[in-house]
């Protein structure tokens, strides 16, 4: 495979296909239902700028299931999200309570599960190992119950160490930065990154997880299921502060349950080009395609406002703009 | 000495030359990493503004570690701000646990300490003696892994009772203004400020301390390491609302940072002048020229706009428009 291309996607073009009209008729809840499992007594932006990002590219619904230490905190960001303060982390749970505790925080959050059409698994999650042991019980539900998973930040700690969490679920969206990618190849291909055959190993890397999605983010952002490599390499901005891999998890989410709804509702598809295109790719890789495409373009919209001060709240502000950009609400 | 001159820093030029071109290679976190200690039962803004103020100049990272009322107060301000409630206060520890509690501190804080390119210490600190013991191992750690620490506030009343914390250590940084620098100079010189020998008696300031660099703050920001005397006298606002310190001190370690990275990544250097610069001042004061002028720019736009209204958060927010001016981000 050595030389394989990666061709650029028309990530504009899918953004506009994925993206549902705005019909009238609609009800509360049917532009995407999103949660974020994340938030701890040491993070709370992280949750935070995934959940809004959710909701500011369009989602109806946007929950955050997080620790108490991090609810209020959460809440008090944005009236917006419905915020749940239901994970434990070790030092507030006795050793003869755990099993009752990680059981009920399962019960929980397991009777909102089939309401989301997607969750994300990891910003500002922490590294609690109690924590991460109840995270990974969601992790499993969700996946019985069939909802797409997109995993980042130690969400990827969690199931580098635990790959049994995403093996072979096609559901399941992985979106690994430089350092976490590194740390993943090693682990799944025992081997280093090799950059002059980046494609064929984030090829394999899929194939060997059984066919989840990857999208390897950089300079370009590299998406791969195992089948097909994509790409987008949109300019952004060069500014790097903390939190957009945040923005980029929630967005994600949000197309990607778009993208599933207008594959499953499109059975007779009018476009030649774009069914081509279906076939060669699926709703997972779409998702990550018009995510990324949305935060380059919020980005730059942000740091050509706010240059060096361009922070991550800031750049959130440009998402529907951005959204609207390439997809007019009254088309 | 009597009689020896006080330069006007050419402060401009300073922050055109540390400040980092935006390179699109870059990955979070290169631009900087910074902490600030800091944050009581007491007082939340002076560590936020310090944090959230080293962001707006362009670090990438910006981390606040306090004590379990502050954080939760100071979360809910910005969710840019990664805020660890780790310090504890004499009335939240038991006598016997004084002991296991002050080393798990430094246990947590030094976990983290190598990743920082500079820290500050003292923006709304308070003075309970177990908390300032705990700030002073982990001063001691920082010094043992080279991290450059400005000090401010009760960071100042710390170390003037106790100088070891900061005696010979070039990487420290002292901010006082006019009430601390009294104090220091008393405590140091045994002696009053004397006005008339002002530059000479900063300059054996800083010698009897070994080392250290010091912006005496006033009318002009006046700045030595013991062996140059450079002031910064732009003017800024006549408004003296509480806060504009822990700007400059966030600000400082931004540019302190980027001073370090300037200097050794550029062992050929290409303009003669700026050479014979670097070869009289250290990155400590290169950090305080640009930090004082980078307030005073802010606070004299801000003071444009609001007058005698104007408040610290409308200082932060015109730092980026600020450092624009004087270095647009596509040089």
């Amino acid at each position: 495979m050595a030389g394989s291309a990666v061709y650029e996607a028309d990530a504009e073009a899918v953004v506009r296909r994925i993206t549902p009209p705005l019909d009238r008729s609609r009800h509360k809840g049917q532009a995407g239902k999103i949660a974020v499992i994340g938030g701890c007594r040491e993070y709370t932006g992280a949750p935070y700028f995934a959940a809004i990002s959710a909701l500011k590219v369009g989602a109806d619904l946007s929950h955050v299931f997080c620790t108490k230490d991090a609810a209020t905190v959460i809440k008090s960001y944005s009236p917006e999200l419905i915020v749940h303060p239901i994970l434990e982390e070790s030092y507030s749970v006795r050793d003869d309570e755990r099993a009752s505790v990680s059981s009920k925080i399962l019960t929980e959050v397991a009777k909102w599960m089939e309401r989301f059409d997607c969750i994300v698994v990891g910003p500002g999650l922490g590294r609690d190992p109690f924590l991460l042991d109840c995270v990974s019980n969601i992790m499993k539900h969700a996946r019985q119950a069939n909802i797409p998973t997109v995993v980042d930040g130690d969400g990827l700690f969690l199931i580098t160490n635990n790959l049994g969490l995403v093996e072979g679920n096609p559901l399941a969206i992985l979106t690994p930065n430089v350092y976490e990618y590194k740390r993943l190849v090693q682990k799944v291909l025992n081997c280093d990154v090799n950059e002059e055959t980046a494609a064929e190993q984030l090829t394999l890397l899929c194939q060997k997880i059984g066919g989840v999605t990857i999208m390897r983010k950089g300079k370009a952002d590299v998406i791969s299921d195992g089948k097909t490599v994509t790409q987008v390499s949109t300019f952004g901005s060069p500014r790097r502060c903390g939190g957009q891999g945040d923005i980029l998890s929630g967005s994600v989410a949000v197309f990607t349950s778009w993208a599933r709804h207008f594959i499953m509702s499109n059975a007779e598809p009018t476009e030649k080009s774009f069914v081509l295109m279906q076939c060669r790719v699926n709703p997972m890789t779409l998702g990550c395609i018009a995510g990324s495409l949305l935060l380059r373009k919020a980005a730059s919209l942000a740091f050509e406002k706010s240059k060096r001060s361009t922070v991550t709240t800031g750049i959130i502000e440009f998402l529907g703009k951005s959204l609207e950009d390439i997809c007019p609400a009254e088309h």
